[in-house]
């Protein structure tokens, strides 16, 4: 079954738009490490907490995107953009529309 | 901008996988009514949390699904089996990988 992540972060004021672009820029990486799906959304509540809803071919697709350097180049970059207060929560895909549990 | 939700649900014990069956049922009904994206993912860290995220052309495709005939029958099934707790997020989609933000 494929791996599911979804996650939020804060950024610092007035950088959102900032990390969103580092976020999503990453997509051509993404699919070669094994990503399906990788959906960044910017929070209607406020302006600066971001969701990013990930989903994997496995969990060790996802482990090992983390330690591949435009990961991590991509993080160093925003790292500083961010306030540090993170939540995640890790998923088994059942299934839906534009995603197969297989 | 397309319209994210991200959102989860409790379920009464034993019953994940039957609410699960029930919300990627609908899938073809979903496309046809604006949704881009709905994935279901059963929490890791528990055997009764659901989260479920989801991409619709705008705010008003995902308000208006929820009134249809197909929508409602489906939220007739699931409610005796959810204990009530809820989560939601709206959000503004930024892109990313599997969908566009125009």
């Amino acid at each position: 079954m494929p791996y599911g992540y979804v996650n939020s972060m804060k950024t610092r004021p007035g950088h959102r738009d900032e990390v969103a672009a580092i976020l999503t820029g990453g997509a051509d990486g993404l699919r070669a490490a094994g990503c399906r799906l990788y959906v960044v959304g910017l929070d209607a509540a406020d302006d600066v907490t971001i969701w990013v809803s990930e989903v994997w071919e496995s969990k060790d697709h996802h482990d090992a995107s983390l330690r591949l350097p435009e990961t991590r180049a991509a993080i160093t970059r925003a790292m500083p953009l961010l306030t540090g207060e993170f939540s995640s929560r890790e998923t088994i895909i059942a299934g839906g529309l534009g995603v197969t549990a297989g």
